[in-house]
């Protein structure tokens, strides 16, 4: 949670003057996104969020990332819109950097979710893999088996032993497994793949916004679900399993897009497949996130023990759980 | 920049339910602050900023900044108001920790001042000095002449050496001028002490906020407009002095607070003591941030250049410049 860049009072009314949206009124440098700035704006219209992309996002995948957005939105979706500037651009350019001007969603993001959240939770993700089919665009999952293998692989088993000494077993017997075990021709289109809770805005009980789709590409459906289920369905560090919330939320899911026999029977391994990714890229930035970064780095170990129940309870919790 | 303490949805939400404000609706943390974690809260009534102290705060000042705020406000002075809770008080606690809700004031702060805002902001500043004269509380200056002093004996000759070898030199040979040439008997009551323009924020020329009052206390109002003069009329980096906004600043602040001739006539004086004021502050923290820490150190050599423009040319551009 950073601002990377300073922008001042002068470019961001510069800026703000390329788009129908009134004058500057308020910018707040805000304490969200790993990959970019974000500041809130407000104009006399309205307020948005302005986001500057600063790194691990390709400025090739913006047409998608910015796409995306308005086509969600269309389609009912609670997904911010992109703005657009008087010539009809999704984004703008600052000393080399991309920005773009976001819709502001109103909502916060809950710690501890409830079942209840936890089924719209489910919901709202149910629906945006419905309407995701119609979306033209698409693009290639970089964060797939392939590359959780090469990152730990890149890591090493010494510096990964370093973390935890359990670590390095760990992490090289899942890859052999998930390369043995992995599914193939599952439906598939764009998935948002973090949809952690810091990425959904709830007003009480309902989804009042789905954000940060920076990591969206074409995968699995269920992949997507087992995500959203390894980030929820337990506490920060995977220490507890929230049973009612598991239930819950693979019960939205199934409200709106009932799952296929074939996809629950998988969703064991994608949850296993979903702690792997979020260990090897932990991992990763555990041990290359220089120490005076602004970043705080995650503990690779958190989805260790998740994994670990997987292993043992994936099939009971998973493979029946969201049966209506 | 940064926010020092996670507040989840459940907490924030809580916490506002002892305010007559509405409901929650938005929280982003937001990056100000080096003493202390803010947020944007949005509810259904207005928006507020969330103020949780952290540091270098002492719980048993609060009452003098809030009540500040409060005073200011009311005495028709462009300072966001303390929101007090439904039992009347000005702060509550969260998890040991003080917090405070504060009105929200649109505006931006700017980098690069021109002379027009900076008129304004002297105009400000002249008021918060009249309005203070009947502020019943007061609160001793901790960071004067003689904390300067200490910490730049603290940090040793050594020390700062490292950070520019002519730093150390020029540092004592301040202090022992300051020492023999600091006045006294000037007008004084509560200022400001830290009115950089990122405490500033505006509307086009005008000022629509003062901020952070959080180094307020009992000094000398030539003293808090000399640490004005050095935080407004010069680049970031103290490299380039700006004439014409030192020139409009003073004016501004003489045209709503004439300056008596003593007053005037120490003015170079006090703005090699704010000079030194800095200095010392930055070395400190320069030598003594951990690395890890999650704000970004100044750089004192900043602070440097002016005091080597106040030395040469200070009794040349502030004896008169602000005369009518």
């Amino acid at each position: 949670m950073a601002v990377y860049t300073h922008l001042g009072a002068r470019e961001l009314a510069g800026l703000i003057a390329h788009y129908d949206v009134g004058g500057l009124i308020s910018a707040k440098g805000i304490a969200e996104g790993v990959s970019n700035s974000n500041w809130l704006i407000e104009t006399s219209g309205a307020r948005f969020i302005l986001t500057m992309y600063e790194r691990r996002i390709e400025p090739a995948d913006l047409p998608f990332f910015l796409g995306l957005l308005d086509h969600l939105a269309a389609h009912g979706c609670p997904v911010p819109r992109t703005i657009h500037d008087r010539e009809g651009a999704a984004y703008r350019t600052i000393d080399g950097k991309a920005v773009a001007l976001i819709e502001f969603l109103p909502g916060v993001s809950v710690d501890q979710p409830t079942a209840t959240q936890a089924f719209s939770v489910g919901e709202a993700l149910a629906r945006t893999h419905l309407a995701a089919g119609s979306y033209v665009q698409s693009r290639m999952q970089t964060l797939g088996l392939a590359a959780w293998d090469m990152t730990v692989h890149d890591c090493g088993r010494d510096a990964l032993a370093g973390i935890d000494p359990a670590l390095p077993d760990i992490a090289f017997d899942e890859l052999s497994f998930l390369a043995g075990s992995w599914p193939g021709g599952l439906p598939h289109g764009v998935c948002h793949c973090d949809l952690f809770p810091d990425n959904v805005l709830m007003l009480g009980d309902r989804v009042s916004g789905l954000i940060d789709f920076y990591f969206a590409a074409t995968d699995f459906f269920a992949y997507d679900l087992a995500v959203t289920h390894a980030a929820w369905s337990f506490d920060n560090h995977g220490r507890q399993f929230r049973d009612e919330v598991s239930t819950a939320l693979l019960a939205g899911y199934e409200s709106i897009r009932p799952l296929a026999d074939y996809e629950r029977d998988a969703l064991p391994v994608l949850a296993r497949g979903a702690c792997m990714r979020f260990i090897s890229s932990r991992a990763d930035d555990w041990l290359n996130t220089p120490p005076d970064a602004l970043v705080t780095r995650k503990d690779p170990m958190d989805f260790v023990r998740r994994l670990l129940f997987y292993r043992e309870a994936g099939a009971a919790v998973l493979a029946g759980g969201g049966k209506p």
